[in-house]
């Protein structure tokens, strides 16, 4: 891979003579940074550009080749990329557009691409990409030509979209904030992100990785990535429209979109995803400073209305105001005109107008114990203060070294001394109070969420030989497990259900209930009732023989209406459970991530406000404990308004078990508990219903 | 309120030749905005400052003095502004520090100004301000010297904090945006920001109008002028910490924080309320462009990735993405390479690199009628297309006027040519897909706002007499209604309650429930027990004789330990409702925005979801009809899985009439009808439970 962003001998194809030669910008680009290595041009007409010969095709260059980028039309690659494969080049960059996204004769080229690669051990980046830069090397390959206003740095991107890519790059650069490496992948047909993102995690001139992505190619490998990554990873996950949401049919699904399946994962692999560029530079500002270790803020202000819009975003994020010690304030109450501040947090620095006390200040702040950052917001004239606040700011970095501890600086001032302060400083400043508060959030949670446990695969003693004949018989029959049988594999894998008994004829279901007692629950049982309550397939609360008799009737009529041709499948009776509160509990597979489980309130809570909580399996320990705390409608289960809460430990063992069991069998595509009922009884909890799909 | 910002003659008080004077810079910011006016300077000390004389008083001087500012310190400010209100002066901005912001101290002095200003007739914006402004006349009167950078234009800002209003002119003048008229209000003392907002809404000048505020200073007011105002109103108010939120103490209090009044009230006047200065900017370039008077959108784009991100923001603000006519495609096919895009919307133009197809096409877009706004997504390397694409917004601007529709142009280039393009263009561009797309969002609700129906005080047939002589009998013993009580106010304001039976011994209990007939309610009747649930004063469901015997024994025991002093007061036998859904109807009177009404489902949905809905009152029957559908659990109302709506109705009517209740009556604190029951039968719905707090 390191050839991709460190090649010695780079060429170039698809260059010409002519004047609108898009390459040609491939070639300023490696001038205009000044690339450290040897370029070659080639081009199927020869002649000379950038008083360089072009060769007519790569295997007339005698020198060997690390890296060839293309830019030629689509239907000329699958030569020119054989001719590389012969010449011995294992790195290709493929710019030009015209293939798998624009119908199937592009899809047709892709085939062939591969096949090439395949054959001749090439990997490749593209088709329809900017190509890679590295600012270290003067590395620079995309066809559009850039002026080198970049700073060097150890911000690396990685994107799919070469317009985005640009953006980004403008942002960066305006920011002032350096760059590393740079790849624009495209359509992934060979190198995808995960590729990248392995290499780049363990390059050592990378602190920070920025990625925009329309699809994840891979979203277990990028879980494993981002989880044995010590740098930050930073995502701006698009294309979440309702297209991609509309795949689902089934219950559960509708739940939990594919959106929220990212969104989750990318939690739990400890990736912040950010969805507008302006959060995005404050990442890239807050991260190089030190970890903010706690929760803790202070906040040191020339500006009383900016104090007070800090302090209201402290709150959105979580933040609370350290107390400053009593020491603290008599130290500094000298510098203070009588009776104008109060010194409290917020500091107010009021008609306060000397720096040397305002870093004094800051450096007392920082100092103690229960402040965990700080943030100074200075509101200046350029023209009178520009120097001093530039000088300060160089000292509050030094301050901020030696403490360890972040000092977060906000200006409001004029564009021209923003220019200057972008040049002359090596810490980028913020411009917005309450975006630097958030993106300090950004760093506390990062830095905490590295600590959560190690990620563990649930193992128990359970019956999977009976199990896995249900499923085998089912498969076999084309049909998904009835609901009997989706409780019979839940109770063979330790998870406690309340079965009831499964009745035929009339007779049956009133000798059942009466062996169960009043009040009952009555459940249609047919495989493919998938959302029994809509056709008037359960009925709860029976409250004596009359009321049984009627339902039963009812129950025969509907599944005979509704599904004519599955035959009678009688009903289940089950005692009726008036206590306790409903949880819903599932398992679903995600083309992309995998088994994920998901948690929730039973009925409207999961439905009207799609109130859940998700993780892909395998999770640690932590993330099992934060699941249900992270509901909305926790305050139920904890307990509210002089109510007991309720015990978790049977629901929490339950999705442990439901892990083990969807990952010892793939061919569950879902299961949902629901409800499964937890008691404010210790360890009590059972599953009432549920339903399998294969 | 002319004169503070047209005044012909200016008095700076507080002028010395010492260098660090600040109220020189007042004098100086005058000179650089060159003020069109005539400036006399005053400072006790005299001398000379700018080669002019400094007045020892204001007195001294001769000619008329429309407007006085004051910058000394604080203790010297009643003495002079008496001075001022003897020279017949009649506007006078106070500048410094140092009164009610800080203490005791300063409070008397505000008291002391304020009886100066009556005494003399003057009008004073302040203290703890930085003046004002007004671009059109060269009028500058911080004493913080600005170099005048700025655009004249349309956009004037009444801000709080003067700090905060720096950074908003500063973000004007990076952005190019036009300046109208500045107005720091400080403390707020005399002159408010309704001053102010009265006269900019009526300011032939001013356009558009933003305002900072830490306090609102009368609610009512605000919504009154925001509701005549036809120019848009956008306003950052700061100070949501919980500090202000713990006031309440009672149930609804504690459910609608004051935060939520104000979100509501501003949303109720057509008020855009904005949390950071990006979201304004980005809605200060969109409001002057063509209203967006519909719901579809063409988002246009050279980068596909750019486009995506534009389409995830239309799904976000509810716009959908219009239809592309066939005639239209077949037009613009022909420019595009044979199967290399697909043309669709988002329409992506690929390696289409021709200007003026670009600009043909965009006009053939939004002449189409179901596009009603056009977002241009334009990626582009300023060296090469820079000149060229300046041209083509100029060329689009004039298409978006005569369509009269806006062309939102957001753009992805370097640094260099982005200060290029402020400084070139009449209208600025956008930076950020969404947040362009966001900004089209706030247009179009903006201008649809302004359609809602006519504000409705409702009057019914109601009997008056009875509830003021309840009201005044509980006010003389000093106490609250009694549920019963409460019971009986709401039915003679014609809303249906169930009122039950109010029993005060065991045989009494027993002889009701049966007349009733089993399953029945049983709540404790006591003017103290605000939360009948938490103490056990709620038994629902019971069903039989058995049960009432224990549970009035059980309320007999609770109301006595809860309440030893408010002696026996008996228990309500209600009938148990099953069926129906359970609403929260309540209202409350906000010491700001006077009373409001609320709604939400009933129980925890409010209480732990925080799910309610809340409205000023009065408002119109279109504010009356948005409020359940604005509720997260509205589907539960609207009917779910199967089941079928509920019928608003009678909850519809019961809001109307508490709406007068209140109004009536200001006496009332707060009611909440907990539960007020609606059942899926046209016009059913009555109250189970109410309490009112005087």
């Amino acid at each position: 891979m390191n050839e991709f962003f460190n090649p010695k001998t780079v060429a170039v194809i698809g260059v010409s003579s002519s004047p609108d030669n898009l390459a040609c910008n491939i070639l300023a680009n490696l001038i205009e940074f000044n690339f450290k290595g040897t370029v070659y041009e080639v081009g199927i007409r020869g002649g000379v550009c950038f008083g360089r010969k072009i060769y007519r095709s790569v295997t007339n260059i005698s020198d060997h080749i690390d890296l060839a980028v293309i830019l030629t039309p689509a239907r000329t690659i699958s030569g020119i990329l054989r001719d590389c494969g012969k010449k011995g080049i294992k790195h290709v960059i493929i710019e030009s557009a015209g293939f798998g996204e624009y119908g199937q004769e592009g899809q047709k080229l892709d085939k062939e691409l591969l096949d090439i690669a395949k054959k001749y051990g090439i990997k490749f980046i593209g088709p329809n990409c900017i190509g890679a830069m590295n600012l270290h090397n003067g590395l620079a390959l995309s066809f559009t030509a850039f002026k080198n206003v970049f700073r060097k740095g150890s911000v690396s991107i990685v994107t799919q979209s070469g317009g985005v890519g640009i953006s980004y790059l403008n942002l960066l650069s305006s920011e002032n904030i350096g760059l590393g490496k740079f790849a624009s992948i495209g359509n992934k047909l060979n190198i995808n992100e995960n590729d990248i993102l392995e290499y780049l995690i363990h390059d050592p001139e990378t602190e920070i990785i920025c990625l925009y992505l329309e699809s994840i190619s891979d979203g277990r490998r990028l879980m494993d990535i981002a989880l044995r990554s010590s740098k930050p990873i930073l995502l701006h996950k698009a294309n979440i429209g309702r297209e991609a949401m509309d795949i689902a049919q089934s219950h559960t699904a509708s739940l939990s979109s594919d959106d929220a399946v990212v969104s989750a994962a990318l939690k739990q692999a400890g990736i912040a995803r950010f969805k507008d560029p302006e959060t995005m530079l404050n990442y890239l500002k807050i991260l190089p400073l030190a970890k903010v270790r706690g929760n803790q803020l202070a906040i040191i202000s020339r500006s009383g209305g900016h104090a007070v819009i800090a302090a209201d975003a402290c709150g959105e994020a979580g933040f609370t105001l350290s107390e400053f010690d009593k020491s603290f304030i008599k130290e500094i109450e000298k510098h203070f005109r009588a009776n104008v501040i109060r010194l409290t947090n917020p500091l107010d620095l009021g008609d306060l107008f000397d720096y040397k006390v305002y870093s004094k200040i800051i450096k007392r702040t920082i100092a103690q114990k229960n402040v965990h950052g700080v943030v100074f917001l200075h509101t200046y004239i350029s023209s009178t203060e520009g120097e001093l606040s530039r000088k300060l700011f160089a000292e509050l970095e030094k301050i901020s070294f030696k403490y360890k501890k972040p000092i977060a600086i906000c200006v409001a001032t004029d564009e021209e001394e923003l220019y200057k302060l972008r040049q002359e400083l090596s810490r980028p400043v913020f411009v917005s109070p309450s975006g630097a508060i958030h993106a300090l959030a950004l760093s506390r949670d990062f830095h905490h969420g590295r600590k959560r446990g190690r990620v563990v695969a649930h193992k128990y003693q359970v019956n999977k030989k009976a199990v896995r004949s249900v499923i085998n018989a089912c498969k076999t029959k084309g049909i998904n497990p009835s609901i009997k049988e989706s409780m019979d594999i839940l109770e063979d894998y330790g998870i406690k259900v309340i079965q009831g008994s499964f009745v035929k004829t009339e007779k049956e279901a009133i000798l059942v209930a009466k062996k169960i007692g009043y009040p009952v629950v009555m459940k249609v049982v047919c495989p493919s009732a998938i959302h029994k309550t809509e056709i008037g397939g359960v009925k709860l609360d029976i409250k004596d023989q009359g009321e049984l008799v009627k339902n039963f009737q009812k129950m025969q009529f509907v599944m005979k209406k509704s599904f004519p041709k599955s035959g009678n499948r009688g009903v289940l009776i089950q005692p009726m459970m008036k206590d306790g509160v409903e949880l819903i509990i599932g398992a679903k597979r995600d083309p992309n991530f995998g088994p994920t489980i998901m948690v929730g309130l039973g009925g409207i809570f999961v439905e009207v406000f799609k109130d859940t909580s998700l993780r892909i399996i395998p999770f640690s320990d932590d993330e099992l404990n934060s699941m249900f705390p992270e509901l909305k409608g926790y305050q139920i289960l904890a307990g509210t308004r002089g109510q007991k809460g309720y015990d978790l430990n049977a629901a929490k063992n339950t999705v442990k078990r439901l892990c083990m069991l969807v990952t010892d069998f793939p061919e569950i595509s879902e299961i949902d508990l629901n409800p499964f009922k937890i008691l404010p009884k210790k360890g009590a909890g059972f599953c009432l219903d549920a339903r399998i799909i294969l």
